[in-house]
C-alpha cells in the first residue's frame, strides 16, 4: 500500500482538461500537492523523464514515483489515499458502469468535440455538432440512471464519471462563447445543464476550473503557437 | 457485491481479440459460462439490447446484467469473482502501471497494427512496421520490469497486461503468415518471444487462442464480406 504521508506533485498546465482530473481527485481526498506548470513547447527534463512513452501531461509524482495518463492517475489516487470520499462506487457492477461511461466520454465523445473544433467546412462542423448532441442525449440518460435523483453521476458527491466528463466543461463553454451552438442546454439536456452548474461550483472543482474568457484567449493566442512549434518539429525531423 | 453463484454468458466471436479477454479472465477465475457466437453482419437482438451504445462484442451477461468493453469486463470479472488468481496486483502503484501499459497497447500500439494492415503503399506499410517494432521494444522493456524474472507481465500468472497484449498474438501470427515481417522475434525482443509462447500455452488461454491458419482463412474470406456489408449499410443511410 502506498504511503499516505508523502510528497505529491502534479506536472501539468492550467488549461488542460486532463490535468484537472488528478487535481480534482486530490482535492476530493484532501491531499496537499505541488502543482508544477509545464512549458508545453519546450517540456521539462522532469516531464520527459517521468513520462518517456507519451511525453505528455498530466504526470503525478508520489514520492518521486511517476503515474501517467489522467484516468489511470485518478484511479491510483482513489486506491492509494483513503482520506475523503471514494471516487468509485463500492459495488463491482456499478464500478464497471462508471468505467464504461468514462471510456465512452474519452474514446467517442471527445474525438467528436475535437472534430467539431477542427472542421474546415460548415457541413463537416454541422455533422460533428449533431453527433456531439446525440452523445449528450446518451449522457443525459446515463446521468439520470447513475445519479438516481442525486446531484452527481457519482451520487451525493463527485465521482469518476463526473471528473471524466466535467473536466471538458471549461472547453465546452469556451466553444460556445467562440460561436459554437449551445451544447448543454436546459431544453434538450436539462439534467446535464443542472449537473454542469453543480460540478463547476463544487469545492473540489471551482479553483481548478478555468474561467471561460481565459480559455477563449488561450485558444486564440496559444494554440496557433503550439501548431507552429509542432510543424517546425515535424519539418526538422524529415 | 455481485453474487458469485450465478449465470454468466459471453456474447462474442471466436476470431475477435477483444472477446478473448473476458474468456481468459473467466478461465483464470474458474467461472463457467456460456459462449454465444454472434453473427456480426446481422447482430442479435440480445447484443443490440445489451450494448445499445456501441452495438459491439464482447458483452458479458452476469445474471442478465450486461457489462461492455473488453478491459472494463476483465476488471469487473476480477472484482466480482474471488475464485482463482487475482488478475491485478494488490499494490495500487503496481495496478496503475499495469493499467498504463494496457492503455498503451490499445490506444497506441493496436492502432499502428491496424494502420500496417490497411496501408495501401509499400512506404506506408514500412513506416507502420517500423513504429510497431519501436512499440515492441518499449513492451520488451516493460515486460522485463513488470515480470521481474517471472514468466508473465503479471508475474507468476497471467495478469491484466498479459490479457490485453496477448489477445492480439493470434492476429500478430496471422499477419506474419500472410507475408508481414516477423514482429516478435528472438533476436530483437527475446523476452516477448518467450512470453508469447508461455502465454499461448497457458491453460486459461490455449482453448480460446485461434489457430493461425484459421485466422488467415478468416482474413481472406470473411473480412471482405464485413467491408461489403458496412459499405452497403453506409450507402443505405445516405
Amino acid at each position: 500500500m502506498a504511503s499516505e504521508n508523502s510528497e505529491v506533485k502534479i506536472l501539468g498546465a492550467w488549461a488542460s482538461p486532463f490535468v484537472m482530473r488528478p487535481r480534482i481527485a486530490l482535492h476530493l481526498k484532501s491531499v496537499e500537492y505541488d502543482f508544477i506548470e509545464e512549458n508545453l513547447i519546450t517540456k521539462s527534463e522532469l516531464l520527459l523523464k517521468s513520462n518517456p512513452v507519451h511525453k505528455k501531461i498530466p504526470v503525478l509524482l508520489h514520492n518521486d514515483k511517476p503515474v501517467c495518463e489522467s484516468n489511470v492517475i485518478v484511479q491510483y489516487i482513489d486506491e492509494a489515499f483513503s482520506s475523503g470520499s471514494s471516487i468509485f462506487p463500492s459495488d463491482p457492477y456499478d464500478r464497471a458502469i462508471h468505467r464504461f461511461w468514462a471510456a465512452y466520454i474519452d474514446d467517442k465523445w471527445f474525438p467528436i468535440m475535437m472534430a467539431a473544433s477542427r472542421a474546415d467546412t460548415p457541413e463537416a462542423k454541422a455533422t460533428a455538432i449533431d453527433q456531439l448532441k446525440e452523445g449528450l442525449l446518451l449522457l443525459e440518460d446515463a446521468f439520470i440512471k447513475l445519479s438516481n435523483g442525486k446531484p452527481f453521476f457519482g451520487g451525493d458527491d463527485v465521482g469518476f464519471v463526473d471528473i471524466a466528463f466535467g473536466s471538458y466543461l471549461g472547453w465546452v463553454r469556451a466553444s460556445e462563447q467562440m460561436g459554437c451552438t449551445k451544447l448543454i442546454d436546459e431544453s434538450t439536456t436539462p439534467s446535464l445543464a443542472t449537473w454542469a452548474d453543480n460540478f463547476c461550483g463544487h469545492e473540489a472543482v471551482k479553483d481548478v476550473m478555468p474561467e471561460t474568457d481565459k480559455l477563449v484567449e488561450f485558444a486564440l493566442t496559444m494554440i496557433p503557437k503550439f501548431k507552429e512549434a509542432a510543424a517546425a518539429a515535424a519539418a526538422a525531423s524529415t
